[in-house]
């Protein structure tokens, strides 16, 4: 009773570099419309169905008033709407919400209930963010950089915990061909099989993955400084701990003035000013964080598009 | 202060033979239309206020991609919303609500509810399930019958609790013409006073309704098995007792051997399974669930259509 | 980083008096269409952000319909999904919001949270309710006051507490000409800042603002009487206190047959009958709150179309 031909986007390395690519292109046209004040029918009456395990105020905006521009619509299931995995088992849930709505955007708390999820499902089915990843931020991230530089080929320094966000951020910069850095305190670095995992498949031309774990050596001529909070939901028992480890890695004025001069500023929001990053810098004119926010909703819009209208045969 | 000549859809009975063969008949065209890639605009802008005072998936999916299939949209009104019946009056919220969307759709604990709303109301309101009954799931119900083997006119056997959903696919089969046997065991069966409610007015030629406790003797020749869970919400305190009571009526391979060869299995779902079902049933190729599930927004599609472009004069 | 140029719509200050008539016109206008069977796409694909920190019925409902009959869409954030001001700053939640999001409604606990939102939004802000004001309720109002008797140029008499409510008619009164008593109890009543600030820049002609603590002197040959509960959510400590002090306030048959034969009454909802109106006064002929509360729909339709297709240059 599994599903099978459906094309889900559950991580970068389900989709080819081509197809990346043009993920990445549609997101772009789709915007350039939108700032010209238009709002085309590329999904009519299409319905999304957005499971929200976590609270997530950027993911479920940019997801429903993405499918709104795109003339469809979105059904928000929380928790106590779903029950999901209590009052059945997932496959039940999978099937019959797939048999109904177009397409799934999950926000899970674990990675393995969007793989089960999209098992049973007859949709393609959307990771919006789970522990291990969260592709949808990283195309936002790579659209920010495009429009910033006019290419993906810059340094990126991710400075922090090597995280869900790092990882996605590392298999988009393999796809589309960045240079990344990674400089994370030792004990919060990702493994080698970690890194053979995002890094599986050709990767593009272009594309140089190094870790450092000296910051101000890592953001030398650095284009683009992004950093996460310390302490993610679930992790608030090891808070003192990692706020001291992490300390080193604040992206402050003066990690700002140690990258390239035109380097910006991102960070996936929200954010704790005066911990993993300093007023001065969030909101500085190097800044990009409302951009990137809002180019999660275009982003989507153009992943969407190629998933509903160009990815199933 | 009370509405009049509205017409509403709280239980079977509320329409006439032909009204109901009309709102099937609209719900397989428009199944057929939506299968074929049309999701046309009958009926555009409209809004459904949905109302739930308990968790209902189905429902709830069904309703909206439905509602937005058909050019209009739906606003979900929890509990915490509406205050139902605490904050104000019901009169009040029927009256405000009404004047404000085109139609209601209620998921009430009490029956009770749904016909004081109904009172007040100056739209179209849709029973959406109730203790008492659950019009909409025996639409889907006939309606996947009537896909399956090109006619109403088969044996079901209902197998287990003689409750709410029962109850509605009762007066599904006596309007539809169908064959029907409940198999409930002793103290767990309708009233003579329900069983004459169920059945009122002229029924349709091929109508039967047996009552057989022995589910073996029951399920003889029949070509379709439905059952439901045997504890719903709200009875778990006799939930040791009913396991005992239902068990000799799960249905389970055996049993499934004991009707037609190409019988059919129903469940309106959640399911419990080794419970009022086993997986050798639900899982398998005789298992309908899913399309069951799926017809419940093509069997509303059909019913808000005819409730709001055909019923009201 | 604080937004210019941006036009909301806090309070009815915020507009000029020609400016308050165009949205009145509109809001008949877009009224006269609706009951014409016309919902014409005003608002094509457009989305509203709907905050919402305290449970509001009618303001839920009235926006929701409004931006669906207008071609748009809604979303409800509740305290749950946007975790105002706790989990992030409200600069970066509006921000982010009204980056993608076109217009944003906010009902508030405290009037200063949406004056916050609003500095930072890059997309109007309106007051969807606070503590000091309800600028939507009293754009109702007053359209239900013209459609009666063809003219904004009648007595009001607003008896009860010198409330949030009140404070928005005071302000409407003076922009468009209508002719106002409010009758408080002592130490109920608004200070001589607060009603120079109701009353700022040109009065149209035909306001006038007066003080009556005497209901019965107040409402004599008033056309409009208007009360509130006496006990607003928040204020439950002073529940005996206020009970005793409004008793004489109640809106009764006496009262309102001490008024214009041809007198109307209204009440924004919830009430509470037996306390601040009887029964027979709300549920009489006499009363309009249907029709009120279904105006805050048609009222906000106009707002919303004057916010974002004319007020923005």
């Amino acid at each position: 009773m599994t599903q099978k031909n459906i094309r889900h986007f559950i991580d970068l390395t389900d989709v080819s570099n081509a197809e990346l690519n043009r993920i990445m292109e549609l997101a772009e046209q789709i915007k350039a419309d939108y700032i010209a004040g238009k709002r085309e029918d590329y999904l009519p009456k299409k319905v999304l169905g957005l499971i929200f395990e976590k609270m997530s105020l950027r993911t479920r905006v940019s997801f429903e008033t993405g499918m709104a521009h795109l003339g469809g619509s979105s059904m928000l299931l929380e928790e106590q709407h779903i029950g999901f995995g209590k009052r059945e088992p997932v496959a039940d849930i999978s099937r019959v919400l797939s048999s109904m709505v177009d397409v799934i955007a999950f926000r899970a708390k674990k990675h393995q209930s969007v793989v089960d999820l999209a098992r049973y499902s007859s949709c393609p089915v959307i990771n919006a963010l789970t522990d291990r990843s969260h592709p949808c931020q990283a195309l936002a991230d790579m659209l920010t950089i495009k429009e910033e530089f006019g290419t993906y080929a810059v340094k990126i320094v991710w400075v922090g915990d090597s995280n869900n966000v790092a990882a996605s951020l590392i298999e988009a910069a393999a796809k589309l061909g960045a240079e990344i850095v990674v400089s994370s305190p030792e004990g919060y670095t990702f493994s080698d099989e970690e890194i053979a995992r995002f890094t599986v498949g050709e990767t593009a031309p272009g594309f140089k993955l190094s870790f450092e774990s000296d910051p101000y050596e890592a953001v030398r001529d650095a284009r683009v400084l992004y950093t996460d909070v310390w302490v993610s939901m679930g992790q608030e028992a090891e808070e003192e701990t990692r706020k001291k480890v992490f300390a080193p890695y604040q992206v402050n004025g003066k990690l700002m003035a140690a990258a390239a001069p035109d380097a910006i500023f991102l960070h996936c929001l929200p954010a704790r000013r005066g911990l993993e990053v300093t007023e001065d810098v969030i909101d500085s004119p190097q800044s990009r964080i409302v951009e990137e926010a809002e180019n999660r909703m275009h982003a989507e819009k153009g992943l969407l598009v190629w998933l509903l209208n160009e990815a199933q045969r």
